[in-house]
């Protein structure tokens, strides 16, 4: 055990040398002899560090010279280019797409970089099962009983205090609990639009929201979008006489992994509440930064309830027990009787036990590992896609989130790269879906929330190789 | 621990012969020499089996003769008439009313005669909790995995076994399981309905449909409705071009009781198919029967999917779980996609740990217990305000569910008995929440699955005084 601590301590402290510029590409490494007798290390210890450094693609052994870091950057792949959706037209919903791609998340021989959950390998299952054991026997009638509409008040009570992490203000009589955050996503949407009205989004965008705003009648404005620092606002200027209300996943949107500057955020909101538009701003990701710390919300330069900020523990903890929430500002009767009519109430043991984790820091450690699971995941999928994928090939750095995009050669439709990958038991989440345009149709999504193996590796560069063949 | 049985059921059995009319009002019983020396019980056995059927009304001792059938039929208080609202103009919805009476419910201190679920004394928590636990441990991710969109196949598998009891035929394929009855219904209006569209309900009827009919944009017709036997279906054919929807509780409807004869259900099955007019049957209260057998389902004789049949636990089991379904026929592709976009999926744990509860026989086992209490809580509830009511009472008898609808002497307003009542920590549900119309202003529902107790009687009793001093 202590053996195993020191090891992953040490390479941890050594990767971030790296990430940081401290050991720069090219720069040789003590070998492991001297490791051993300047650090103390045992030689098996010294040579796991190394071996983890270079299963992360950050060194590499020469033979007959020793260790070096890694000629990363050299292999860097070019960031896609900003989106510029038609500022109208629909092409419509690709729902066959859609449904063939969702139809093969069950399977169990598929590698899934087509979906867009953390796998439940990175996520803390025996201390959830412990909390949820406390929960059912402290909740009233066990967790049988109805839960308060508003929603469990210690699980609003953590969220409240945890607001202070993006900027936020919020007491627990801000926020009400939903069934997931889509749920959130659903009421706010219900609560400030009529048939007929125009939405905006990012553009490429989750397809959930498109089906959604769909199923509700609305219009739905795509924006262009740079994968860097999200929507152009002065796109946003332009449309915005047509706008009438506007939904964003400001930090590491889902799929460009995007990140709003904060003077842009607080500039959205200015004029988003200058022209009474609503924005329903989705923080679902915002926990997942790679930087050093947590990127504030739009929410946070709220000062008229004119921001309904929803999030959720679906990409950070436990998909399954639906639990999700919204701040809903100036709209709060009304998503508290969209909920209540829709709904009843929320399930009460899920609450209960996501509010039991978030006390004691256990979400914060849990989140500083998932943290640097997904960075580096991203870092040895950017390697592995540069060392196997055509050339053309376009690939998104996001600073944070779950999410890959990856524009290929436009010669290359994923549509057909989706049916050559499922053959061999890969899914990948084909461009067109994120979008009512014709557009994306030689781009990806590639989840990153899945453990990293040698088979996982194997995987990607066959996918590579696929890939190739398409052109 | 023997002696407890016996005593139980000893009594239950002199309980049935007593409403079977075996034992008819004024009958002399055995005194309990007698009871001892024939069948061999001890002092104390016989006496609490008298105990026992005097609290419940049902035999009465009388000073230096020995006991006695009550004369409970003498004192049966007739049954509200049937309803007649108007045929179209909608008052509105007693939002405020509802909202106050809403407010209370999370009161500790409150006898909750408002409240529409049963007591969780009444359900069998030790054992749900040991099925979470189990579900918990068996289910992928532990329970913090996605469950699959049409929801969790062990719980569709024994919902569809179930449907036998109901004259139903159902596979796992029909059902998609919902975060509860609500949900269900929710998704069922949107898949079916636009704005606009003219939905025909019970009257009274639970306030939960009206408000979420008004939150689709529906227009509301109240059907005249009978305590015994239902929607009057002559009333319905009169109606019948003006309506493109229509939702109704079948068996014993919520808050009048009713129960619909099957008769009616197939004759209203044939009328609606004829007029391709969606019928949305919620059978919440179903398995809550006192009857020898459970009632069937329009369900039953729907022929072309133009049913679509809602259910829950929420009732009978766990309200706090949310656990729902719906078998929705031809409209399965629609709500299948309502589910995906507006909850991505229903909590896995719940749903699990139901399943499980659903096989051995554990559920009809509990639900004999149920409903042996309930139906003890209907006549002790009638007994006690046949006692202590004024003149003027009348009360339903339903033959099943969980309510009692009390329509009052006219010249009372129970929104005013609302606020009396409450002072002295008593909570009752008054009649106009049931209606969008100027009416039942005299009328209220109270549940009746709440735990007997001697202070629960004096309450009734109370509340009985406090009706009488508003006359």
């Amino acid at each position: 055990m202590k053996q195993d601590f020191l090891y992953a301590t040490a390479a941890r402290s050594m990767a971030l040398q790296i990430r940081t510029g401290v050991l720069k590409a090219g720069d040789r490494l003590p070998s492991i002899r001297t490791l051993c007798s300047e650090q103390g290390f045992s030689i098996n210890t010294a040579k796991r560090i190394y071996l983890e450094l270079e299963k992360q693609a950050l060194i590499e052994s020469r033979p007959q010279s020793g260790y070096f870091v890694s000629n990363r950057k050299q292999r860097r792949l070019p960031e896609p280019e900003p989106s510029s959706p038609m500022p109208v037209k629909n092409s419509g919903m690709p729902n066959q797409l859609i449904s063939k791609v969702y139809a093969t998340m069950g399977e169990k021989d598929l590698t899934l970089f087509s979906i867009g959950v953390p796998s439940d390998k990175l996520l803390p299952l025996s201390t959830l099962n412990r909390e949820m054991t406390r929960a059912m026997r402290q909740l009233p009638g066990n967790g049988s009983s109805y839960e308060a509409l508003q929603g469990n008040s210690r699980l609003r009570q953590a969220i409240a205090r945890r607001s202070f992490f993006w900027g936020g203000r919020l007491s627990q009589e801000d926020i009400i609990t939903t069934a997931g955050g889509m749920n959130a996503l659903s009421f706010c949407m219900m609560a400030i639009s009529r048939p007929g009205n125009t939405i905006a989004v990012e553009s490429p965008v989750y397809p959930g929201i498109l089906q959604l705003a769909r199923s509700l009648g609305l219009r739905v404005l795509e924006l262009p979008t740079h994968p860097e620092t999200g929507i152009e606002i002065g796109a946003l200027k332009k449309m915005i006489h047509r706008i009438d209300l506007c939904l964003l996943i400001t930090n590491f949107g889902n799929p460009l992994g995007s990140l709003m500057p904060d003077a842009h955020k607080k500039e959205l909101v200015r004029l988003l509440e200058t022209h009474q538009i609503p924005l329903i701003e989705d923080d679902l990701y915002g926990d997942l930064y790679f930087g050093k710390s947590r990127p504030q919300c739009c929410k946070a330069y709220d000062r008229s309830g004119n921001v309904l900020l929803c999030s959720s523990v679906s990409k950070t903890l436990a998909p399954g027990y639906r639990v999700g929430w919204v701040a809903p500002g100036r709209f709060k009767e009304q998503l508290l009787n969209l909920k209540y009519v829709h709904s009843v109430s929320a399930t009460a043991i899920t609450q209960e036990t996501v509010a039991r984790f978030f006390e004691n820091n256990r979400y914060d450690h849990h989140l500083r590992q998932l943290r640097h699971q997904l960075q580096l995941n991203r870092d040895r999928y950017t390697d592995a896609i540069a060392s196997s994928f055509p050339g053309g090939t376009k690939i998104s750095r996001p600073q944070g989130g779950l999410a890959l995009w990856v524009a290929l050669d436009p010669a290359i439709d994923t549509a057909v790269l989706y049916e050559r990958a499922i053959r061999q038991k890969i899914s990948i989440a084909p461009g067109r879906m994120f979008t009512l345009q014709d557009q994306y149709n030689h781009c990806m999504r590639l989840c990153i929330g899945l453990p990293w193996t040698d088979e996982l590796e194997r995987k990607l560069k066959q996918l590579g190789k696929i890939t190739a063949a398409l052109l």
